[in-house]
């Protein structure tokens, strides 16, 4: 069985969004009960990351040392039509990874009890982020 | 084909643990001779990462340079519930990613002459770490 | 379906290669029409990114970026067998992933309008460069 479908996450600008509940219901609708899914966001300034899901402070944190590992307008980077956010935004999506691929398990993608499945967006302002879904399986 | 399979690899500490000859055998077993086998950590404090596996100096070379680029105690966390390798472990584990998915041919993962499969623990403290392994293919 | 090929890219030296039309070609012959396409390197020292792939800025201040984090020569790398740039081409791998997956939808890999695939050499010699493309779907 192989199933895709396509998701769109607005955002209010950077920062992490919890996508796991919307992504395990796409899986517990597509009836695929051992396999894969994988996850897939068509931009270059966002990402899918697993993160811990119980103490906010933790992505609070993530973020913080992703802002201070690649600085917003910093004169390193030549690249800034869409200003000092851009060009962070794309280093920042690829040491994040755009995919992720997620075994399902007894119909559900199998998550350690503290990961959670985010949407990481890197661009200051507002965004709707298109995702494919790809489930396959039995 | 599709098959799942569960790991558990104990570790002694922060580093990083060859599972290459584990996974090996796994895909012999499992019978697929054409396809991918996906690995995935249940955890948010460990990683899988190829890495060389003929000198032993690369991997304490990444080590260090993980424990220089994310620091123990970093006074940026805010997350310190578990100690100061808490928070580190958990950046650690979103740089270095928690799944991997390899190319089986001729039954086998094929890998380059010199990657070898490695679990990255990241907190200093020993865990039993749970994988799940999915190999599909024909 | 599933299908697999090794593609051969040579490298003139530390860079990023685009290699977007090349495996697009190979995922048109294929013959899927909805599924995933696996790409990997079986080198250490090479990885495989998702880059902006509009202006040529953005893969400079990509490179920029990385030799600042990981410099060539860094006192901290005790391996050096192959030169100042062997171990640092080791953690850029790492850093940057040696695979990538991506979803096939109509015949094609569904990539967004920005994003690029690139094969990233990190040696500063030139290489040839074995890649493993698995596709498979329907």
């Amino acid at each position: 069985m192989l199933k895709q479908h396509n998701l769109v996450i607005p955002t209010r600008g950077r920062g992490t969004y919890d996508i796991t509940t919307k992504v395990q219901a796409l899986v517990a609708e597509g009836g695929v009960r051992t396999g894969l899914c994988h996850l897939f966001v068509q931009h270059t300034s966002a990402s899918l990351v697993l993160c811990e899901n119980a103490d906010p402070q933790v992505r609070q944190d993530l973020e913080a040392f992703m802002a201070r590992l690649v600085p917003d307008g910093d004169p390193l980077f030549g690249h800034a039509a869409e200003g000092p956010d851009d060009m962070p935004a794309h280093v920042r999506s690829i040491l994040s990874k755009m995919e992720l691929c997620l075994p399902i398990s007894a119909g559900r993608c199998a998550l350690g009890t503290w990961q959670g499945i985010f949407l990481w967006e890197h661009r200051t302002h507002p965004h709707q982020r298109r995702l494919a879904v790809t489930l396959h399986g039995t």
